[in-house]
């Protein structure tokens, strides 16, 4: 598989890389980062966190203001941050150019409605894709968590109740849980999937925890004074979802928290040792 | 002093806030970025560290990502970044727009030559006026330190070596530490201050700690991959200074590392400890 190095960083006595390359499920070439730590130069290969961003980002929110790589450097994880959408001048966007949709906004679905079914095949790239490239071309074993945040908290939840087996452990923060219920994924999925909305349950946590085969206990955090709170991420719901289904859940309500990148980082260091715990290979996370 | 409230954003249980004041000094607005501590939210006054930061900065880069908020919650520092420049309309730019002087590249001086004395007082903006605003308003005790990367690490050996007693401990990432004999430092001086070089001096690290009549033990890390290493930051000038003039330094020359913000996290902890050691009132940094 061809691939380009477009930068490397020296951090954390481990190396940040930011890779380009032709995805075959998007039809586009697409960027993402990747941080290795700091045992990998020494010749091991290490488990891997997947981390799905959320609605405008792209590859380098979470690398640039999450202050991951601190913990990942000492467990030894591998970090890999995709981008949030195809890219390129040939991806349609949202006709009015509105930041929820299109561009920024691939909601981790394989679409099935033109145009978008052309390129918005992010599901298939984060699940099977780029974890391909990733184990065939860096120092990185088959043991795989993945966390995000906000849409892309729905997507990690997403890609681990649909995928029992892949992966070791999930969290998220401030996700989605209920796309089929909300404004921006009832834009999305309406986009992407259609007006059948019978299509759009496998795409939607609340649903899939019905009838998901592996309990793998969730650990969520949510500020309690994110401005998307009441109207879009309803963690109320995914509550009772869990309950009904006997899903193991650890919803944490953070006070005085919103939803930005600042919240992230003050929690991240609980998901990379809640990783850890569950990957072959991490280091043992120390008492706190 | 008036000052108005941008944003108040909660971070690892403290307060992080956007800060919009007329400075005086500046004849200008000015935002800055202020990191409480969740001490302070117990009643307590804690110390404070400035951070001033490089070309092209605002007061947003270290706060978002440095990820120094993590370890100055633990250590109860009171975080305080200004901006680079004065701003606004009315404030004169590089007549080319350049990014290595001008708005964005005050460079910590006290301009003497028009048209840029009228604003660019960042000197006594920094050393001064900022310093009244927060221990006036905030709850800061008069225990102070000072730090920055490039040239915001100029800027802060600068403001520490004249200065004795106002400041318990300096530390700089990459600082530029010969301006007088650096093509950054040579144009902005030469703007700012005139063609007299004698000028220059009161301006220069490696000139004041000649006669520096407080031998504060200066931290510096430096990576060795720098891209500006050779031309522009010249370490060695500062080594050589130092051992003339019998003043403490520990320079670290860390292997692999750029100029980046990445950098500056990988080594960000460091430095909180060694100011929270010498500040009255932060809690005693852990042994590592």
């Amino acid at each position: 598989m061809n691939f380009e190095t477009l930068s490397t960083t020296r951090c954390f006595d481990g190396e940040l890389k930011r890779i380009r390359h032709r995805a075959d499920t998007l039809d586009c070439d697409m960027t993402f980062s990747i941080y290795l730590p700091p045992q990998v130069a020494q010749g091991e290969e290490r488990p891997v966190l997947y981390w799905l961003s959320g609605l405008t980002c792209t590859d380098l929110n979470f690398i640039e203001k999450a202050g991951a790589q601190r913990l990942a450097a000492e467990l030894g994880l591998i970090l890999v941050a995709p981008d949030t959408s195809p890219r390129g001048p040939d991806v349609p966007d949202d006709p009015e150019g509105a930041w929820d949709f299109g561009l920024g906004a691939g909601f981790y679905v394989n679409a099935t409605q033109a145009p978008w079914s052309k390129h918005y095949h992010m599901y298939n790239y984060v699940v099977h894709e780029l974890p391909a490239l990733i184990e065939a071309n860096f120092p990185a074993t088959n043991q795989r968590s993945i966390s995000g945040h906000s849409m892309g908290g729905h997507g990690a939840l997403v890609c681990a109740l649909r995928n029992p087996g892949r992966y070791q452990s999930v969290s998220a923060f401030s996700p989605i849980v209920n796309p089929m219920h909300c404004p921006w994924g009832e834009k999305a999925f309406s986009h992407y999937l259609g007006e059948d909305r019978s299509q759009w349950q496998q795409w939607d946590t609340c649903e899939l925890i019905a009838t998901a085969s592996e309990r793998l206990p969730l650990l969520i955090d949510q500020g309690d004074k994110d401005g998307f709170l009441t109207e879009q991420l309803k963690p109320e719901l995914l509550r009772a979802a869990a309950a009904a289904a006997g899903h193991p859940l650890t919803l944490r309500m953070q006070p005085g928290y919103d939803h930005s990148y600042y919240f992230i980082a003050s929690f991240i260091d609980d998901h990379l040792r809640h990783h850890a715990k569950a990957l072959d290979g991490a280091e043992a996370p120390q008492a706190r």
